[in-house]
Parts: C-alpha cells; structure tokens; sequence
C-alpha cells in the first residue's frame, strides 16, 4: 500500500551509487518513502495510489538549510552595504530589541514561505523567541531544529539568563515527541559567551542528546576578541572546554586554520557553511574544500535574510559552486556533485539527521520537491545534476513534500495562508521601518 | 498622445537623481518614452491611453547585458567543472565545429526567451554565423550589438579569415538602418588574432563608427601568452598598436595591473564584467571596484550560458555585489545603487548607447521591465534597490517592452513562439549529446 505515488521526468536520489531514474518516481506510505524506481513499475505495484505526475518533473530530496536566522525575513534590506558593527549595532541590534513573540512568529512564516517555495524542506534555526519560530515551523507543516539563542546579557527574548534555560527545558518538554521539531542548544558565540555558559549548555546537550549550534570562527574580529580573552583561537577555546564532538554544528567557519579542520574532523564536529552571508558581510571566504577533503561533515546554510538577503538554496548553491573555484583559480573544486550532496545530505549529516533525510531511499522520511524543467533557462539538459546546482532557481520548484504531506503543490502552498503572513509583515514592517526613518 | 502607460507601486529610474517615484509610471509614445511621473498624473495627463497596471509592480529600466554569447545556450551543462583548456578542447571546440546556422539562431532564440523572462532587453553578443544571431534578435524585437568573431583560423561560420571581413561587411549593409541591431567588429582575444588582424578591424571599426569588441586580460595564461609572443601585457599591446580607445568593449579584464586601469580609464575603453563565468571557469575576480574608482565604464555581462550556466542577468548583480565584498573583506565595495547602475547605464554607456537607453527618463527608447514585488522573498520592502541586487530573481519580472513594443506580458512572451524554441532545441541538442557521449 502506499497513499501517493510522485513520478516524473527524472528521479535523482542522491544515494551512495548517485542514482538517476529516467521516468522514476518514489512510492510514499504515511510519513515515509517506501519504494523508489520506475514510474511504470510503481504505479503497476500500487495501483490504487494517488499520483502527483510532473511530466517535465525532476524529483529530488528537498534541501536542508543547516543555518538560518528565519525570522529574520522581518529585517531583509533594512540595512545593507554597511561595516559588520555599524550594522548590528546602529540597525539590528535596535531593531531586536523590540522583537515581540508576535514579531517572530509572522516573520519565521514569512521565511518558511520562501523556503517552500524555493526546495527547502528542513531547516537549522537559532533564534529569540524560539518557541514561536517551533510554532511557525509546525504549524506550516515544516521539519526544523530549532534552538533558543543564549548569550551573557539578557534577551529581549527571556530576559535574564537563568530564565533562558528555563526557556529551554519547556522546549523540550513540548516537542519531545513532536515528528518534525527537534530542539537544540545555541551558545550564540564564544565572543558573546562565557567559558561557563558554553560548558553548561555543553552538558546539557549530552543530556538531551540535543544538537550544540554555535556561531564559530566567522570572522577576523571573532578570533582576534578569542585570542585577546583566552590565548587561543575559538577552535581551540572550545577544544580545551571539552566541547567538541559530534553533534556539534559549527556555522560559518571561515577563519580556520588546517589543523583547526584536521582537529573538528577528529571531533566529529559538523560545519554550516553560508557562503553568500560570509561575501555580503565581508567575513571571507571559509576553507570549504579543505574541509571536505579532510572528512568533515559539511552543510550548506543561508543565515537569516537580513544578511543575505533570500533564504533560497538554489541561490546558495550556486554561489558554493562559483565561489571557492574563482577564489582559488581551480574550475574543479566544488563540482555539481559535491554541492549538490552538501545542500542535502551534507547537511542531514550535519544534523545527525543522515538516517532519516536527505536523501530519495526507502525507509527514509518522504521530504521531497519536484522542479519543472520545461523552461528556456533549463534548455537543453544534458546532465541534471549540472542543472540543479548551476542554473536552477528556487522558482523552478513546483511541488514540495515533507514527511508525506504536500506542502506545495503547483506552486501553492497548502499549509500557510500567504495572505495572513503578507498582512501581518505590513504591520510589522511600518513600526521596523521607522528605526530606519530615524537613521537614514 | 501616448501608446501605452505602464504603471506600478515604484518606478525606479536610474537617473542622476536616483529618483524613486512611489504609485508611478510612464508613457510611450512609439519607441519612446515621452513622459515619467506619478501614475494619477499620466492618466490625467493622457486620458486615451492603454495602460499596463502592476498593482505590486517595480518599473525599471531592462538590463543590459554587455557581454555573452547567447547561441552557446546550446551547450548549457554539457560539461562543468573542467579545467578551461580541457574543457575547449574536448567539448566546446569539437561541437562547435559542427556549428550550423540553423543551430545558431535556435540556440539564440532560446537565450533570448531566457533574457527576455529575467528582464534583460539589450545585450551585446559575440559568435559564429552571426547573421543568425542577428536575424534571431530581430525576430524576438530585441535590442542588440552584434559581431561576427574573427581570429587567424578558418572558422567553421565563413571558412577562410578574408571571407570573415565579407561576412562583416554583409552585416553593416543588412542592418544599416535597423532600429534595433548595431554591428560591432569582434576580434575573439590577442593570443588567438595577429597583430595585423586587430589592426585591420580597428581601422574598420573607426570607418564604420563601429564597437570594437575583444576578451580582454581573462586569464594568467593569456597574460603570460601575450608577455612571451609580444614581450608586453594585453593592455599594452592593444595600446602600441593604437587600438585602446572609446568604442572598444573590452570583456573579462580580470588579469589587469593598477596602471593598464589607469590607462583605459585615460583612453576611455569599456569594460565587461562577468563575475559568474570568471568564478566558473576559474580565470579569477575583477578589479571591478579600481575600475570604478578610476572612472572606467563598467557594465555587466553574463558570457554564454556554457560558462555561467544561465544569462540572469539579476542572479549576475547579486553575484557581482558579493564576491568583491568577499574577497575584498569590504562591505561597503559593490554597494546596490553602484550594482544596479552598472547592469543597465553602466551597459549602456560602454555600448556608447548612454543617450538612448539605461535609464527611464523622456526622450529615452521605451526599454523597461516590471517585476512584481508580491512575493515572500521581496517582503517586506525598505529599500527597492537593495531588493534589485540582493533578493530578486529573474523569475520576478512579469512584463517587459522593448522599444515601445510588449515582448511579454504576464510572463508570456509576445514575440517569440517557445514551443518551436523548445522542438528545435530537442533535435539540436541530442546531435550535440553525441558528442558528450563520446566522452564520458
Ligand atoms: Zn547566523
Ligand atoms: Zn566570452
């Protein structure tokens, strides 16, 4: 029995043989993939299944954003083109410090729209105000891990810190069970945390057995405050608190040395790497190749729109693909495979999410999204993979499934009231937008 | 009188006032724009006109694509991440030795089905059999800057070189007075065309007052090619042989010294930059922002779709604002309004076309697009020029006209019939298919 067949031109599995099924499709019961193959032969095994048929559909495993900000979405162009600190500090930072959970839940439903509509079926979110981001993400229907952010000074979000691990706890009691949310620890960063905090919330992720999400290592100004505070670099910092290991998700990553990578791939440690953010923020350009060369388990992220400005993978893709071959003169480095592996279950094994995601094989959790190739910019085809990662755009997925259920189908999502979201941005972005009346 | 008002929520002009007109709009009168101003004002002012009305719909000038290739739309994804030589050799070469002009005005028609959808009305092409690129254009209503490539070796288009300075003399005379198509001279590079050869076109160019248009300073190897062959850099080459002057397009220029910027500055050469094919090919990253600070005039270009692997000319604008801040370590370099002035009147002013188009402003030709601004990823909005360069894909334009006429209207293309682009496309691309079979 499987309750819906999804078939069409292609079928790229990204499975360990880099299987492409010409007229392929998958086979879905409940919550999960149980057949993939032919089209003809699904349909001859479970002929009383539902078909979604795209007939110049390519089917793939939908995309996991490993590190984003989503609620962010709220700020996306507010301030642009500035140094890092004159952008925090005059534009973000002011305009957080009015966040309200209602501010949050509209602008992660905003993002989740996006990312929809763009192939992405799981995401990586570390924010304030994280039970509302979890609210949005399983009212949309959409698989997230999601962290409250914890730092020295008090949140807008919680207020003093002994409230954010309260504010933790009652996050995992109420998605404990919960299909789709999985909840994480988020130190924000090593500059923005103390030794205590990072070691505390350490042992509270072995308890949980939850993920460690923590900005490391992002830019020249990160590792200077480190070396200036603790005589070693953030890498090393978080060595000597025992921090390091797997289940440990590392985002951005770009000033690292090569026995920093040596080091996280001994420990086990995962990498969300988010090219576009780290160009548009003038961090640099993170040693991605060398990492993978050296095993680490790599993800590929956008961070929040603010600093981006779009949540879309396919963009983020590309922007892989391009980057580290211009800036390294060598047009074979991050070829089509590697970055289209990196954008799914790289980052399913970033995660630790590897069983379950990021790949078309039975047994796994039908994420999926279906592109329409029938367009003059994905003319001729003659290798999919080269398409997806070189000229796809987020506005070439059509149909998106997570865990079973179709999330968008002919390009209208079937979970979000984009209607609701677009009213509720207009508020919030008129009391925003007068933080930048007053400023430029 | 006016043909036709096009209307929306901004009209974003480009002009020197970076005039941003809230509810605005403009009028055209045949291939002119006769008046820009608030929308209630223009239908006032001319009650009997048709108007276009994009109730969510930015309005602005159509980009302008100073250096691509279009009918290499053919090659798409045939072969990627290869060193360039290898790359040339194995594939490009061998395929287009079975170039035919029938292939090329397909492939053609297709590139520009992709640059009409992702708002590019102009573009300057460089290729083989180019009276088909040339009819291809004419038919679709573009506006575009044509040239016949000439190089010391029999070319699979016109055979022996003496038949290429017939060929372009054909073109002058065919489109003398057409409204939309400019023949320029195009000598393919200085490692692959004799001193003789460039001399000859250049006095040819001077007596047909037509572009010059070279790659220029790709790459290291061709630095190096020109240094041993000639004793000097490119730039000084084209400098002793009196070459470097307006009127030449000079594409790439990655591989340029602070003083070669200086002096095309002096001598007022154009450049094109293509931030996408440079990183993909792995020639490196353009001095873009020293060109800019020198007063050269830089535009925007995508190359073919065979190194890109599209021609979006709005994924080329986020591209080209965040590699320079990547590599430069500079947030400010690239900024959106400096961004979005180089791919349409930076484009226009190293096509010596300033006067004509580039910006919305009365007297200018009628070439401008529409997007539509009501979608999640372009919400909310602060800035429109910020959501131009970092948020908005090609797939965001719903309308556009080029010299007065609707080219696609509601993302249906007015001028071109797709479904013969794509047959002609499917028969097209399983010949070159064979070729790659061969191979791998
Ligand atoms: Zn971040
Ligand atoms: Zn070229």
């Amino acid at each position: 029995m499987a309750d819906l067949l999804v078939t069409g031109k292609y079928l790229v599995s990204i499975d360990d043989d880099h299987t492409i099924i010409d007229n392929g499709g998958l086979a879905i019961t409940g919550d999960t993939i149980t057949a993939v193959g032919p089209a003809d032969e699904l349909r001859g095994r479970y002929p009383g299944a539902e078909e979604l048929y795209e007939p110049h559909g390519l089917i793939m495993p939908g995309l996991v954003n490993v590190h984003t900000h989503a609620a962010m979405a709220c700020f996306r162009g507010l301030a642009d083109d500035l140094e890092l600190m004159q952008w925090l500090q005059e534009y973000i930072f002011p305009a957080e410090s009015n966040l309200t959970g209602e501010v949050v839940y509209w602008s992660t439903m905003l993002s989740i729209c996006e990312m929809i509509r763009s192939g992405t079926t799981s995401f990586c979110d570390m924010y304030l105000f994280a039970a509302e981001v979890a609210r949005a993400a399983a009212d949309a229907g959409m698989r997230a891990w999601i962290g409250e952010v914890l730092y020295d000074f008090p949140s807008p979000s919680y207020g003093e810190l002994e409230n954010g691990f309260a504010c933790c706890e009652k996050l995992f009691a109420t998605y404990a069970t919960h299909p789709l949310i999985t909840i994480t620890l988020d130190p924000h960063a090593v500059y923005t945390c103390s030794p205590e905090l990072l070691v505390r919330l350490g042992e509270l992720a072995r308890e949980k057995e939850a993920l460690y999400v923590i900005h490391l290592a992002e830019t020249e100004v990160e590792v200077a405050t480190c070396l200036e505070r603790y005589g070693v670099r953030p890498v090393q910092h978080l060595e000597q608190l025992g921090l390091l290991g797997p289940g440990m998700v590392a985002d951005h990553c770009v000033q690292l040395t090569g026995e920093e990578i040596e080091l996280m791939a001994e420990r086990g440690v995962g990498v969300a790497h988010c090219p576009e953010s780290n160009m548009k923020l003038a961090s640099g350009i993170a040693p991605v190749p060398d990492m993978l060369a050296a095993g680490l388990a790599v993800g590929l992220g956008t961070d929040g729109a603010a600093s981006n400005n779009d949540v879309d993978m396919f963009g983020e893709m590309s922007s892989a693909a391009l980057i580290h071959k211009g800036s390294r003169l060598d047009p074979t480095v991050m070829d089509a495979r590697t970055t289209l592996h990196m954008a799914t279950r790289g980052g399913a094994r970033v995660l630790q999410a590897g069983e379950r995601i990021g790949s078309l094989e039975p047994g796994k959790k039908a994420d999926c999204i279906v592109l329409d190739l029938h367009q003059p910019h994905l003319t001729p085809l003659y290798n999919p993979l080269s398409h997806l990662v070189y000229a796809a755009r987020g506005g070439d997925v059509v149909h998106s499934i997570i865990n079973g259920r179709i999330v968008m189908r002919d390009r209208q999502l079937t979970t979000v009231k984009e209607a609701e979201v677009f009213g509720a941005m207009d508020r919030i972005s008129r009391e925003i937008g007068k933080i930048k009346g007053n400023r430029s």
